[in-house]
């Protein structure tokens, strides 16, 4: 985009294209870890780790997608993938009105239990073994800046 | 992952979690201003401007691939949509044996040269606006090392 993107200067760009790199490049290796290693793929472990996170391993789906930030469609589509492979099961719970929720079954809980440690392991060996202690605390304060301005200038949906 | 992800102590879970946010958080944001303001996605985006930035505006498909860090699948899933909508074309050149090529249309040129000043603002103000000096740098030198890390352990396959 260097002959558009002129409102961003050299230096600007060359950030850019390494943090759209790192975040490119680190997803697609531990993606491919987990893979390999566990059979299921980063979007699955996002999933499984939310709901093994949550009370009774089990979420509205409308707090699981803001708790993931992913689009309306990219959430249906995965979820009807995880219920089809056995992971998750989803429930209307019509009778009561309440809003549909996502819950964990057996062998989504585990699935995640087998698959976290060695994902855990993988990332420490890619992110933060190639980073020092003041390295990996920069990264987290501009990440906690920027995200402060995402809240601010998109506020994001009350789940 | 806090159960199980037993590797990583508490300190590197929380910048993990914003680091993760910060990528899903500004991917979304950044597609949904893509999407309202130019009728693409992020990822149209992405092969638009590699696209454009390339010699007589084609590119090898693998070496396309390579520079955006996509796997195979979705490369090829992505190529056959934006063909659809007539945005790059595919060419095999089976006469001479090369290897298959992705060439910008004129309407992929007119949209990646609509969409790129807006993104380009977007990106000012979701994420330089938002960082100092000293932590664009900072972000700028984790980036650098966490990809080395990632060249030495996972290296890519030669275009």
């Amino acid at each position: 985009m260097d002959e558009w993107g002129n409102r961003l200067d050299e230096h600007e760009q060359e950030v850019w294209r390494t943090f759209h790199r790192l975040r490119n490049q680190l997803a697609l290796a531990l993606g491919q870890s987990l893979q390999q290693d566990s059979g299921i793929s980063e979007s699955d472990f996002e999933v499984l780790a939310a709901l093994a996170g949550a009370p009774d391993h089990a979420m509205r789906a409308r707090t699981l997608r803001a708790e993931l930030q992913w689009e309306k469609s990219r959430l249906a589509h995965q979820m009807r993938r995880m219920e089809q492979r056995g992971l998750v099961v989803r429930e209307e719970c019509l009778e009561d009105g309440r809003a549909p929720t996502v819950r964990l079954t057996d062998a989504g809980l585990a699935s995640i239990r087998s698959a976290a440690p060695t994902h855990a392991a993988r990332l420490r060996e890619l992110f933060f073994d190639a980073l020092t202690p003041a390295q990996v605390d920069a990264l987290h304060e501009a990440g906690r800046a920027v995200l402060a301005r995402l809240r601010q200038t998109c506020p994001a949906e009350a789940p």
